[in-house]
C-alpha cells in the first residue's frame, strides 16, 4: 500500500511502542503516588518534557502534556484570556476554528483574518487589525496550514504582534510543523500546540507548550497534575512513545525534509498540468501537497486510487462532513476547483519509488474519469 | 511485589495490549477518513461502544470516548447545564470537587452535601436541599467513593431526585465502580464517567456515558468526532484496550468480587484492632479498604512497607499535595485518625496469599513504629 495521507495520521513507530511497553509492564504506577515507583513514573514524564523542549530549541518554555492537539488548541483559546478581541485566520484547523465559533456563541468578540491564495495568513491585514483594535487580547495563527502546507513565519509574526501590543497572548497550532520543519520556538510565542500521532506517535497524546511565566488556566480540573494545568492521570506510556517518535524525527529532520522535498517535487513535476491545478504554494511545507483535479470530484479520485491500494486525503479528515474544504475555499478558489481537491501528504517512510507509481496512477485515474483515455 | 494501590491505577492487561497492537500496525488510519481503512477504524470504535453499553446493561445510553475519567467528569459538570444550582457531595474525587470550585469561581451557585461516617452521601440532606431549592439544575454523586469504597445507590438516588425535580441532570462518577461492582445503568442517570486505567486498561482513555436525547455540549471543540461531543482524533488503540480490559473484568465480575471480598475480609479480620481504626464501612466496595494507624503517619507506614516490597496508598494519589484527605476529613474523623490513613485497594490479580503476608507485615510495621515491639 502507498499511504499518502500522513497529515491525517501516521503509522505509529513500532520500536517506540516496543521499548515503551516496559512502562505498562513494570512502571505502570500512578505518577502522583508518593512511593518510589510513582516517583520513577513521574521522572519519565520530566525527561520527555526536557527532550521535547530541546527539539524546539527553547529554554523559555515548559510542556503541559494533553490528550491531543485539539485539546491543546482548546486550552490555548479558552484558558489564556477571558476578555478582549480574539483573532485568528481562516486557514486554521477545526480545533481552533470551532473553538472560535464557540467563543462567539459565548458572546466574545472574534475576528478572522483572510488568507493569501497559498493558504498563508495575510499578515498586512493581521497587523492592521491589531493596530486598529487595542482590545485584541489573543491571536492564534497556525504554523503550517494542514490543508495546503503553507508555512506562516510565526516567530516573526509573534514578534511583530508584540511590538504593536505587548499584552497580546500569541498561540500557534504547530501540529503539522513539529517533527517536520526545522524551527526554534521563540519566546514571543506564548503557546504552541503539538500532537504525537502526526509524527508516528500514538493517538491520544499531545502537548501544549507554554512560555514560562504565562498565566494559563486549566481546561480540565481535578487532581492537579501537570502543575495544576491539566488534571487526569498522566498517560506515561503515550508520552514516552511521543518522545521516542519525536526523537526519531529530529535526529534526521533535515535529511527527511530533503527526501520528502524530492518526493513532493517528483509528483509536482510529473502530474499532468493540463488536468491538475496546484494549490500548495512554492514555499509550502513539502510534507503536504494539495492539488485539484478540476472538474472531477476529489472524493471519487480518492476512492478509485483506493482500489489501486493508494491512499490520499481529500482535505482535512477532521472536516469530512463538509462538502468543500472551508480552508481551500478561503484561499479564493471557485467551486469546480474545490470539488476536485486532493491532499497528498508524506512521512519519512515514504519513498521516491512510491511517488513514481503514485503519479502515474493519479494521472491515469483522473484522465480515465474525465474520459480522456478509455477505461 | 504486593501491589495494593489499585484504586490509584492498575497494571495494564498485556494480552489486551498485544491483541490491540494490530491497530497500530495495520489499522492506524484516521477514523474520520472516508476511505475503507478509515471506516474500518471507525467500526472498531462503534464495536467497543456497544460492548461497554452491554456491560452496563443499558439500551438507553450512548458512549462518548474521552481521554480519562477526569475529562469525563469535567464535561459532565461544565457541559450539561449552564445555570441554576449545582449540587454534589463532600466525598467526590478531585475531578468533580475542583470542577465545582471552578463553577463557584465563575459565579455559579454550588452546594456540597455532607457525608455519613463511611463516606456515603447523606441522602436525607440531599433530598431536602433539592426540595427546598427548585433552582437545582445539576447533581453529581459518586458511585463508589474512591477513598473509603462507600457505595452510593445511584440508581435509587437518581430516581428519587427526578421524582422531586425531573429537570435536574444527574451525573455519577463511576470510575471506581465500573468493572468492579455489578450494576445496571438506569435511565434516570443522565451521565456516568468511567476510566480504563482503573480496570487494567491504559492511561489516557475514558468515557462519558450519556443518556440518549440528553442535551450535552462539547468540552473540546474541533473536527466533530464522537457525534460532535468530543473532538480530536480518536485513540482507537486505547479504546480497544479499554474494551478488552473491561471484557476481562465483566466475564468474571462476580467471581472477582467474591475473591476480593475474601481478601478484604482476611485483612479486616486479622489486622490488630488495638492499633487500627477501620474507616471503610460494612457495605463498602471490597475493592477499597481504608484504615487508620491512629497516632502514626500513614505516609511513614507506606514508606516502611515499600521497603518490604509492598505498595499501598495513603488516600487518593490525586490529592497527594494535601496534608490530610479532604474526603476522610468530611467523614468526621479527628486529626490523629487523619494522620494515619492507609488505603488498601485491590485488583482481581491479587491473591489471598498476598493478603496473609501483607497483614502480618502491616501489623508488625505499625507496632514497630509505635514502639510496641522492638526493631
Amino acid at each position: 500500500m502507498i499511504y499518502f495521507d500522513n497529515a491525517a495520521t501516521t503509522k505509529p513507530l513500532s520500536t517506540a511502542i516496543l521499548s515503551s511497553n516496559e512502562l505498562n509492564d513494570k512502571l505502570y504506577f500512578n505518577p502522583s503516588a508518593l512511593y518510589r515507583e510513582g516517583i520513577s513514573a513521574k521522572a519519565v514524564i520530566k525527561d520527555c518534557k526536557e527532550k521535547i523542549l530541546s527539539f524546539l530549541k527553547t529554554e523559555d518554555h515548559e510542556v503541559v502534556f494533553t490528550s491531543c492537539g485539539s485539546e491543546s488548541d482548546n486550552q490555548a483559546v479558552f484558558c489564556a484570556k477571558k476578555r478582549g478581541i480574539f483573532v485568528t485566520d481562516l486557514g486554521e484547523h477545526s480545533a481552533i476554528y470551532q473553538s472560535f465559533s464557540e467563543l462567539k456563541n459565548r458572546g466574545l468578540s472574534v475576528h478572522f483574518v483572510e488568507l493569501n491564495q497559498d493558504g498563508s495568513v495575510n499578515t498586512d491585514n493581521l497587523y492592521d487589525f491589531i493596530k486598529n483594535n487595542p482590545d485584541v487580547s489573543f491571536v492564534s495563527i497556525v504554523h503550517v496550514n494542514n490543508e495546503t502546507g503553507a508555512i506562516n513565519d510565526i516567530n516573526s509574526i509573534a514578534k511583530n504582534i508584540k511590538a504593536i501590543n505587548k499584552n497580546i497572548v500569541f498561540h500557534s497550532d504547530g501540529v503539522q510543523a513539529f517533527g517536520k520543519i526545522p524551527f526554534r520556538l521563540d519566546k514571543n510565542i506564548d503557546l504552541y500546540s503539538i500532537s504525537a500521532h502526526k509524527i508516528n506517535g500514538l493517538k491520544g497524546t499531545g502537548a501544549l507548550i507554554k512560555r514560562k511565566g504565562l498565566n494559563l488556566f486549566p481546561l480540565i480540573f481535578g487532581g492537579g497534575q501537570e502543575n495544576g494545568l491539566r488534571s487526569g492521570t498522566e498517560n506515561v506510556f503515550g508520552i514516552n512513545v511521543f518522545r521516542l517518535a519525536a526523537e526519531n524525527r529530529y535526529k534526521n529532520l533535515r535529511e527527511s525534509l530533503d527526501k520528502i522535498t524530492e518526493i513532493r517535487n517528483y509528483i509536482k513535476d510529473n502530474i499532468d498540468k493540463s488536468i491538475f491545478d496546484i494549490i500548495s504554494g512554492e514555499t509550502s511545507s513539502p510534507y503536504i501537497f494539495t492539488v485539484s483535479a478540476k472538474g472531477v470530484r476529489g472524493e471519487t479520485v480518492m476512492h478509485l486510487l483506493e482500489e489501486k491500494n493508494i491512499i490520499v486525503g481529500n482535505g482535512s479528515a477532521c472536516s469530512s462532513k463538509q462538502k468543500h474544504s472551508r480552508v481551500i475555499k478561503a484561499c479564493g478558489y471557485s467551486e469546480n476547483v474545490l470539488d476536485g481537491v486532493i491532499r497528498i501528504s508524506f512521512s519519512p517512510e515514504n519513498t521516491i519509488e512510491e511517488a513514481i507509481i503514485f503519479t502515474k496512477e493519479l494521472n491515469e485515474t483522473v484522465k480515465t474519469l474525465k474520459g480522456i483515455i478509455g477505461k
